[in-house]
């Protein structure tokens, strides 16, 4: 039995917490979270203590923290879990600064502990069923991969002003898929930006719609794209194209409903955004950090694979305000 | 929170307490199962103690019962539960005697306790949608129901002998949801059986592939058609038409992968079978008794549900044998 | 070239006009039709010469004849052509009355001309489709057929009153199709029919919605349903199911548009009619029946296709009435 | 009746005398091709006479011409038609070279003859419903376009040594298409360009593998991706996101067969390549050029749809060498 301090007691801490109780081989014994009221939730569903920081880190029988509280505090919480020598799991971003994710991931390697990165995309069914079909040759050699992400509608202008920008909040996820998918680097970015949906992000300079290209050494590409609001809800797909043929993972419904009427044929809405498509991508994820606490094997997606997806943000960031290719840097 | 009490810790049993442990308004408390081994696997992953029948049905604690013993063993303690003033959910069928079936029903009566029959079809996400649409006036006026239900494989011979034949065992799901369907009692049924795919079938005097047609008295018309082996899955579908449309509720799948090469383009298969298609629909309807203990209000689908699904069955066998259609007895 | 002379110039007989116009190997020669301005019509359209029907059949340039006059005269007509000699093909039914199709058979077999009756849907790609690939053993051994027919909107009360019945005149498809996909002949015949939808028919001692269970020697089962009224359009699917695997034809669309909106995701209704979702098909039956001409063969589906299908509505008629299992006359 | 010639007998040129051929409102009296064994099958199609250039542009019959020659000869033709007052068809491209466009534009201009430019993926009727339901409003405003166009499998060394090279040759189609979808010129192209699928498209400097991306003025995107071998067939899909909604049309199929075995559900392949898939769109290209001559109207699309394309293929060729957005010649 793995036991395990959530630090974070909001929305993703909420459904990290359910993860945990419902795995056999985990127990959440500390929640950890300045605001009582979220944390007490989390109590009363799971019977875990609130206590601080301190305590949670400095109890021998803690296996593994779960960092889901505000961005800005994720890399001093690892850092810190790091030096008590706890496996950490980490939601993304590491930070949205290079330099502390690079701080942060040093005292990481140094502490010599698991460290994973909460790409959940990655443990979707449907993605790793791509995955496991490239891995068995059914594509061939990889050529084309395109990735579609929209969500159903914007964020709050309170979260937008310190998510740090669509690229590194939003099409962070798709650079990981893409690297996944690719199976080889992306070593240049191009990415071009448009504010049609909400003039907040005008104001804010950032974008609500992007498109991105990605190439490969040896010329593979991808293509991502990115809206903040589809009124038909969350738009989660990918296409990978190779030498042997194509895979693609379509969007999940609520249901296999069927309506045949006089004015078309109607089926279901994908389901409505992150909680509902990603809910078995969220549990198996945490299953995975336990597991991997269990069998004493380094996660995946690791540190590094954060750090990458970061780099090709920034890269993205660059090439929308250079207008050309820009490279990923390397180290 | 209400208090359960399960007997049978079978497969069916197991899933029970599974969706006992995951409900957060019921508690399992007690086991009754004279093998040790099944019941004491369900007492790891829950927590609950291993009694005898009589030690479960004394405790004034104990709010409902949940019978998924073997079959023939059902009534009797349905009819106990009753006398001890429990709530009572049965696994279908109550039993293979419509006369005991009757005797249980009138024990149930007269104690005015609660009782659900397990038919958890009713609670399938796709399944409801369609009964939903129907409610909403989407088809207007049903007038053709057509449902297609048929097993990856046929169930071994020892299961075989004791399972009351494939209209009693297997169909009487599809009657009911042709019940909840049609909108009105059928009052005459059609049904032919044939031995197509196991020998075992015809040396019992059963059927492995049948058709049946159901009647109503203003003239709505159902199809049902099962076989005991499906090589691509567990396939069940049905399909309403009326007069304002048709509603079509497609099998699932366990992800939305799509290959295209070059022999065609490929897609899953449904999920295996009724573990995996109805994972969500035994769920709920552990929830909805739990929820209709709590709330004071009699369950659905009822007594009378599982004997008028019972009732269709004994008339399919007998028309199976005269080859026209038998009426329904309404009493 | 095979000149042809065309009996019956409405609305199946421009079709069979158009489809001569369309092959190379074929020339419409002679319109024969007693109403001017509709054979003057096809003459516009394909330089056909109006004539009568001696004229026509007396020219020994003319290969063949194609029947699409009123039911009531294609036996007649088939009569006369047999007895000068021509290739036949007649559109269903051969005529209402087996006495009177017995007749006509007789003298085409006397003559020892090719016969080929109009049932198209044979001809359709997808349906050939399924047949094809139960030619390849990709079902295994057939074991249930399901068949579901159902027409956008029902025929006129003049067309109705000397249809000869729903069986004769729409069922009388779908029989063809049973007999095509379950590779063995029905041997009895069970069907039940209602009024549910437009009082004529009640009126008319016809039904407008109908079940239909047939049933070979061996035990292989068929349903078929039907209704004269589909708010969303022609529905015309097969499913043939067996020992290894499924096959499915849906329907076709005008086009393969898909819109996601905030109500769902919406597509093309089914092609509305027979003249749409079967326009292949007449083409292809057409150039089936010249090219059995050119290359001395005999058409399929013959006379006995015609009959046989005929002799699988006479028996669901007696089995509407008896509520039984009819046996299908073999003789 | 307008009456036609026809310049070039290849593949292409037969395509377009067949649909000649179908269309009641035109004839093809004239087929001018210096091979004569091309023309001759033209001629027993059709009737057609094979007369040369001078002659078919002096008959005072001839109401267009359509221009299906090789590419170097397009313009000449065009521009020798125009001079002889004759509505003209001319294949895409009009040159490879931007000058000569610009000479052969400049001529029709001067005689204003009806020009349209045979981009015929504008009249599959898929594509064109997307089209209509941009007009109707249902995506609202556009803001982003993908489209995915995917050859089976490469043409030729010699073909391609003459193609002009993938962006004009192939993307063209794409670069309209956009055009028409976006609903605004684009101002900037960025794309990329790979060899991964066969050495000659590197010896030719030539990109087998390329994507794309198009911005306008007010920032609406649009992606195109490009391959020349597909294993699974022709991949021709495009989809359109906006304010309201989201409209995709998806591949055509030759049945609407489906197969579920013990491997998966298997349905067909994409039709295989453009002759199968935009059979109807030739067909109906032609039949609007005929009628926009009967009807007196300039045809659509028409000569400056053309050089719009090829500006959009020069920036695209420009961005692949620079590795930066290139704007978009504008005069």
């Amino acid at each position: 039995m793995i036991e395990l301090a959530l630090f974070g007691a909001g929305q993703i801490g909420s459904i990290h917490a359910r993860s945990i109780a419902a795995d056999p081989k985990a127990r959440l014994k500390y929640v950890v979270d300045p605001r009582p009221d979220a944390a007490q939730r989390i109590v009363a569903a799971t019977g875990a203590a609130i206590v601080d920081r301190a305590t949670a880190l400095a109890d021998p029988a803690i296996g593994g923290v779960v960092i889901a509280s505000a961005t800005d505090t994720h890399a001093e919480i690892a850092i810190a879990a790091a030096a008590s020598g706890k496996a950490i799991f980490c939601e993304k971003p590491i930070d949205l600064a290079l330099d502390r994710v690079d701080a942060c991931l040093a005292a990481v390697a140094r502490a010599g502990v698991p460290f994973q990165i909460g790409f959940n995309r990655r443990f979707d069914p449907s993605f790793r069923a791509v995955r496991d079909a490239i891995d068995a040759g059914r594509v061939g050699k990889v050529e084309l991969v395109v990735i579609t992400s929209r969500d159903p509608a914007p964020d709050s202008e309170d979260y937008l002003r310190v998510s740090g920008g669509l690229f590194r909040d939003m099409t962070i996820h798709d650079f990981d898929m893409a690297r996944l998918l690719l199976g080889e680097e992306p070593s240049e970015v191009f990415a071009t930006g448009s504010c049609l949906i909400d003039p907040v992000f005008a104001r804010l300079g950032d974008f609500d719609t992007v498109m991105v290209v990605l190439r490969t050494a040896s010329g593979r590409l991808c293509h991502i794209n990115n809206s903040v609001r589809a009124v038909y809800g969350y738009d989660q797909r990918i296409e990978v194209f190779g030498s042997a043929g194509m895979l693609r993972a379509a969007n999940l419904t609520p249901t296999s409903l069927e309506y045949s009427g006089a004015d078309g044929i109607v089926s279901d809405k994908p389901l409505y955004f992150f909680l509902e498509r990603y809910a078995e991508a969220y549990a198996a994820e945490l299953r995975s950090f336990v597991a991997s606490i269990a069998e004493g094997r380094q996660p995946v997606p690791g540190a590094e694979d954060g750090r990458r997806a970061m780099l090709l943000a920034e890269a993205a960031l660059a090439s929308s305000k250079s207008g050309r290719f820009e490279p990923v840097r390397t180290t």
